[in-house]
């Protein structure tokens, strides 16, 4: 493994340059007034996300939303080749659709300006190109089933226009969601100056969309001492949540980030080696092709070590009883992936409460009795019903937040729509 | 263009070499004599057609059936991670499949052996690796959809078993089909003799799985033109019909094989620089993805210029009123694909029926009034019910092929059962 120490702390993004697309502050008023006078196209929340990713850096090279080459690519590779003929990865299409009535409308503009949800101009899109979005192929190519009912297919393609368009984007201002986590949301030049400030020379990133647990915790930390023992001097944890569009189910956004808080605070992650940020990406859950994005977009935030699990951005099979991706095949896939050659993947053992120790532990086949798998779904029903779970699974601190939170829904719940209204 | 000539007559087959899988005569007797003690596996048509497939090279560096590293990187990438770093290009998955007995019957034996449909032991796989066969996830990834009706998810996928077993192939005898068409059956290896014994400085490619017309012959001509233009002294085509599986509606194998002699007999192609051979592999109708096996495989039997027309592998989408694929998504995709890089893609112009000229041409869109497009369905159509098409559409000798074909069709159709048993 020590063949592996690199002597730099950080990879270079993908395509050598972090790519910035906020326009600067003296431009800004001059591009409005251009964009005032442009066909304006309406984004939806999900669209205005991928807007924020595309702008920080985080798809570098990718310098908008993607044009047919590159969507083919990337339905096709997962991968894109560009001009200097080396290959960055790129396993989900980044894609803004429109209908045909907005279709006709563009006509043979050139550009068009990007208006988010609140009316406001957003971004111009330049050198557009239109493209018809066969969604079928879009869903069966992306996440090998077209089976109904896959979250983010039902909530943003099924809706979708028959069209997409791609162009280079300009974006006008930073995009904030003012709901008291934007300071969370660092980009990946603010994440690698952080990198660099605390002087990392190894940084290892762990997306997650789950309230951490002390199993998670568990291979954080083991993690780190690997990394020391592979003669690291100051390995930083990127504890990296992702931000955006997630399926109704899942633990809210802000819900997470006071349970991840702490987390740091009970001192089960060590605040000194851990930053925590917020990745703005939606969520697709498409397994094994979207685990790749993950770790990709982690690449460009300065990441040089990635830790991935069982059946990372995986579901159960929307009509079937079973997995939707087999459980290894996020880990192999991504290790095989091209443009991920760089990143160091760290498949990690499964932790699960050993109740002969009384905390979370790496699963250990000889006694496999001894040991509780407690399931996502579980946690949920546990903080649900209010019943605690085993001693040692998550720090009180954590726990308690979820347990908050799963009252709130209750008593929203309870309440009568017409009171509530 | 100019700057694409290249100097050698023959890319070099991927991987650097070309596979050859099939026994020596003088180890064949002791190989036989150790798969006789074997776990016998039962090849069915299709997979003894792959077996051909791999044995002789087309699919190298491919050396047997493939495990899940390279059915996983085949899905997700099209393309296969060589242990000297560089990329070929694997766009199908080539797999065998069992089901749940023959697994449990295999237990942990390392080698089995591989039987005919005939019952002759054909081949031995070592070293396998047992894996499971989704088939909804195969099927939309290889398809970009799972639609009812694909036929080859329908003959050979659908029946299938919930296993795949992978392993490094030994194939004891060439395969032969006896079909009086072996002797068109030239693998990779005699294909790169012939064309060196030709001294050819350009080898083009045709594939196809229909009669040839004279549109056809109208770009492969054109191509020779072009070659020569660009400096080559003597472009061969290899006219390379696909002799494997085919859907039902398709012309058999033994009729196009005829039907392509009359042409050259005809002088619609030049026999000096034509050599027609069989591309021993059976169809999947996966457009963009099957394309790139098409032209991979002819890498490896030494083309260096690839013939691409519209919706290569394509067919309609078999539950709604439209192409499959985008006609355009197969030449694209095509010039994109890793490791394809070195196969220099000829898309074509569209040739129709110039009713002013009566003759295939180019079509010219200046004046499209004048053109009529003859798709495979109506050439069928015209040769079944005895209706000439119009003059100078195909050349007699090939034309009357198809419509003996097509009577000879009606005639077994007209013959009583009770007649025919």
């Amino acid at each position: 493994m020590l063949g592996h120490v690199v002597k730099s702390s950080l990879i270079e993004p993908d395509g050598g340059v972090l790519i910035d697309l906020i326009v600067k502050e003296n431009e800004k008023d001059l591009k409005f007034l251009e964009a005032e006078k442009m066909m304006k196209i309406g984004l939806k929340k999900i669209d205005l996300e991928w807007v924020h990713v595309i702008s920080e850096g985080w798809a570098s090279p990718l310098k908008g939303f993607m044009r047919e080459n590159e969507y083919l690519q990337t339905l096709h590779f997962n991968s894109l080749r560009i001009d200097n003929g080396s290959v960055v990865n790129m396993s989900l299409p980044i894609v803004l659709d429109i209908d045909d009535e907005t279709k006709e409308n563009i006509g043979s503009a050139n550009d068009v300006a990007l208006v988010g949800p609140d009316q406001t101009i957003v971004a111009i899109l330049r050198s557009i190109e239109i493209y018809k979005h066969n969604k079928e192929e879009r869903i069966a190519r992306t996440w090998g089933t077209t089976a109904p009912g896959l979250p983010y297919v039902e909530e943003v393609i099924t809706p979708a226009g028959n069209w997409l368009i791609g162009g280079d984007l300009e974006v006008l201002s930073p995009i904030k969601y003012n709901d008291g986590l934007d300071h969370y949301r660092l980009s990946p030049k603010q994440l690698r100056e952080e990198f660099d400030r605390r002087q990392a020379d190894a940084v290892f990133a762990f997306q997650l969309r789950n309230p951490v647990h002390n199993g998670h915790a568990l291979l954080m930390n083991d993690t780190r001492k690997r990394l020391l023992d592979m003669g690291y001097k100051n390995p930083i944890l990127l504890l990296h949540p992702l931000g955006g569009y997630t399926k109704a189910d899942d633990v809210p956004l802000d819900v997470r980030m006071e349970q991840h808080s702490k987390v740091l605070e009970d001192g089960v992650l060590d605040p000194e080696t851990t930053i925590v940020s917020i990745f703005p990406s939606p969520m697709h859950y498409a397994g094994p092709t979207e685990v790749q994005w993950h770790a990709k977009a982690r690449i460009n935030a300065g990441a040089n070590f990635y830790i991935v699990g069982r059946d990372p951005a995986g579901m159960g099979h929307p009509t079937e009883k079973r997995d939707l991706y087999d459980p290894d095949h996020g880990k192999k896939v991504l290790s095989m992936a091209p443009g991920l050659e760089k990143l160091n993947i760290l498949p990690f053992r499964v932790a699960a409460y050993d109740t002969v120790a009384k905390k979370m532990a790496f699963f250990d086949p000889s006694r496999a009795k001894d040991f509780l798998f407690i399931s996502g779904t579980k946690m949920r029903t546990y903080a649900r019903t209010g019943e605690s779970p085993p001693n040692g699974f998550m720090c009180p601190g954590g726990w308690d937040v979820l347990v908050n939170y799963y009252a709130s829904l209750q008593a929203e719940e309870a309440t009568p729509a017409a009171v509530s209204a």
